[in-house]
């Protein structure tokens, strides 16, 4: 962490620090999408400073211009983690206090940088496939516990495979994006012998906090990703509210997995972090005791990244209702080994395709990443805060979800994750 | 079927006679990729043919000039089944005995007319999201006999949910495209107490015959379609052969359904023909005596087509080794259903997207669509001609499905889906 600070207004303990430097997509007015790097409170425009001659000396920004013009990141996903390593060195340099390219040229510095207030965040890439894993343990266990008690609560499979389901890519959006309560079948009754369903807005609508990796470097139909290798195929990291309908989810979900208790939304933070970012807060995931298979073994110890999650419910994480709190190191596999067990079989990956982690909680109740763990599977209350309490999600809810990383007084967020609940369309 | 024949040489009981028309991506040589029609054993060119001036009169084929030219159907697909009635009937005038247009043109002819022998064909959509259904009900009940019995063979929910779960679409390929075999995470044991998987190859390597339907009309998130408006949201079908590992999927797939042992591959049939080309054969699916819910009543009662679907291995359907054969009326849910239900909780669909049927069988052990069922699950040989048995598929097997309807004398057929297996990557 030699760089230190930006002549950018731009709090060096702030989630948009020079240390950090995310990729999204953003408009101003009725422009085009286009490609840009958050640093504080502004955007650096990479379209506009890619195609100005001032940036003749940037060659890995002045090389990827017609990528950052384009309406998503996947082709500078693609373009290779070298490439994203070149543009954000080359930004942090134009960035730093001493440096005088961006910031002694005021005319090149109205083009290129945009107020935050002033953009709307799209979605940053064209998502393939979605994958969700489900890779948090403490999740897991509990949700296990609740179905099965303690003694079945994970399945055999479980500490071998890191377990993972196709999502939908469709119904993905990015934060700040309303969420429809979702209809469904669910049983009015779901202990009783007969199982007769009715038709109804889902009762039981949950949020699941996850982290979410995108694919930058495809592969073949046929090829494997090494798990020492699978680094290079991540482009960077968002925030995702995995949604929930508990009720629909139970009644559908036997033989064949979660469908329409999930479809309907999926939100995700617009910037995403890159692991290069991200490296100075590797750490280890969580102790798997069982011998796993040798194509899941990895060299790398810290796994994982340390990163802090909030979540809060109709309040900002700053105004002090945080309702849960943990970190994304709470996983049993990492995402190295998410891509080698997805690859391992043949199936081939596209730049743009998104892998979720599987909703990650820790251990005690504050810690929680669901509202099933956190009021036993609906059956207690939970306070949310201005002395409101939750079983489930109630309309015009907003959740919002929060990351950052620190250390060392550097500080790397990912920004906020929002959805909040519209009414179900009547019956 | 007033249209009775075609001046180009097709059998009006070929698959691809005059009453057929299905619509597909093809190149020549090392020309792009675009938009052709099938007739007998050639492709109308619909870039070649909207571009030149003699389609001037015809104003659906000229109108589509520009969607003609993508290397997918998609854009067409979303011009709507007005437009691709429109171009289907104007083909159909053309190609007809009595018109003149073409026939009499032979240096458009000669530019038009491709034969089918110098064309190689492409996946004719680019497929965002693939929902696999498991509408088969004999599928589904010999499935689950074999599993748990015939008192507990289906779960409570299947017949008042279409059930379906999410698929992978960067692994669909196009007949033809050589599938290798899977390797993966098994049980060596499986009935034993202690559940410790081992890595191989995939020993249970098994097809599944199925029917797709490819979306033309978007929805918006939060939308849901009628059921008894969702033909129009169908552009047309095709052959899908889900290929599955039974092993690795047996391990893998509780609590959230099959993920690497289907990823790998998916193999469908080039030729996308439509509803307009198959309403003649609309039958009525089989009888569900369940209440089902209002979003899933149909007013059309004849809600499937009566598809004659046959299965060969390392042979053709026209040598007479066909190992089984059925109708692809044997569904308990059709697609209007499945695409009611798919959006009743809100999921956007989008044009290009694919919906499969799950397996399909009769109920007789030479109409069953997997190995699975016709081996009692890997415990008896099967006959697949050329004094040859299988259990499951061994490497360098050709699996081939083909499906037609035929009735008063006019064959609408799809073509061949074809997939060769290839041996297992090195452990």
């Amino acid at each position: 962490m030699a760089v230190t600070s930006s002549w950018v207004p731009a709090d060096a303990k702030g989630d948009f620090s020079i240390h950090n430097l995310p990729f999204g997509i953003f408009s101003t007015g009725s422009d085009a999408p286009r490609a840009g790097v958050r640093i504080g409170d502004s955007i650096v425009d990479l379209k506009a400073l890619s195609s100005d001659p001032a940036a003749a000396g940037l060659k890995f920004i002045q090389g990827s211009a017609a990528n950052f013009a384009q309406p998503t990141l996947n082709a500078f996903a693609e373009s290779g983690r070298a490439t994203h390593k070149g543009v954000r060195a080359e930004l942090q340099a134009i960035l730093s206090d001493n440096d005088t390219l961006l910031k002694s040229n005021d005319a090149l510095k109205q083009k290129v940088l945009v107020p935050v207030s002033q953009a709307k965040m799209h979605l940053p890439m064209q998502i393939g496939d979605y994958t969700d894993f489900y890779a948090g343990y403490n999740h897991a266990f509990k949700v296990g516990v609740l179905f099965r008690g303690p003694d079945n609560a994970l399945q055999p499979n479980y500490t071998h495979i890191p377990v993972g389901y196709h999502g939908r890519s469709s119904s993905i959006v990015v934060s700040g994006t309303p969420i429809q309560r979702p209809r469904g079948q669910i049983l009015p009754n779901p202990t009783a012998a007969e199982k007769v369903p009715i038709t109804s807005a889902c009762k039981r609508f949950d949020y699941e906090l996850e982290l979410a990796a995108f694919i930058c470097k495809p592969t073949q139909l046929g090829d494997t990703v090494d798990v020492n290798e699978a680094d290079e195929y991540i482009f960077g990291y968002v925030l995702l509210n995995d949604w929930s309908a508990r009720d629909i989810q139970a009644w559908e979900y036997i033989p064949l997995g979660p469908f329409n208790g999930k479809n309907f939304g999926s939100t995700i933070s617009p910037w995403i972090v890159t692991g290069d970012a991200l490296e100075p807060f590797r750490t280890e995931a969580l102790e798997n005791k069982t011998a796993i298979q040798p194509y899941l073994q990895e060299a790398q110890k810290k796994n994982v990244y340390d990163i802090n999650l909030q979540i809060t419910i109709n309040s900002k994480h700053t105004d002090g209702n945080i309702i849960s709190e943990t970190s994304a190191k709470n996983l049993l596999w990492s995402f190295p080994q998410m891509v080698a067990h997805h690859t391992f079989g043949g199936c081939n990956l596209r730049a743009g395709d998104m892998l979720g982690s599987g909703t990650i909680s820790g251990t005690e109740l504050r810690e929680r990443g669901s509202l099933l763990e956190m009021t036993e599977g609906g059956k207690q209350d939970f306070e949310i805060g201005q002395g409101k309490v939750r079983r489930f999600l109630e309309d015009g809810d907003s959740v919002v979800m929060y990351g950052y990383c620190e250390k060392d007084g550097v500080r790397v967020g990912f920004g906020d994750c929002e959805g909040t609940i519209l009414p179900a369309k009547a019956l």
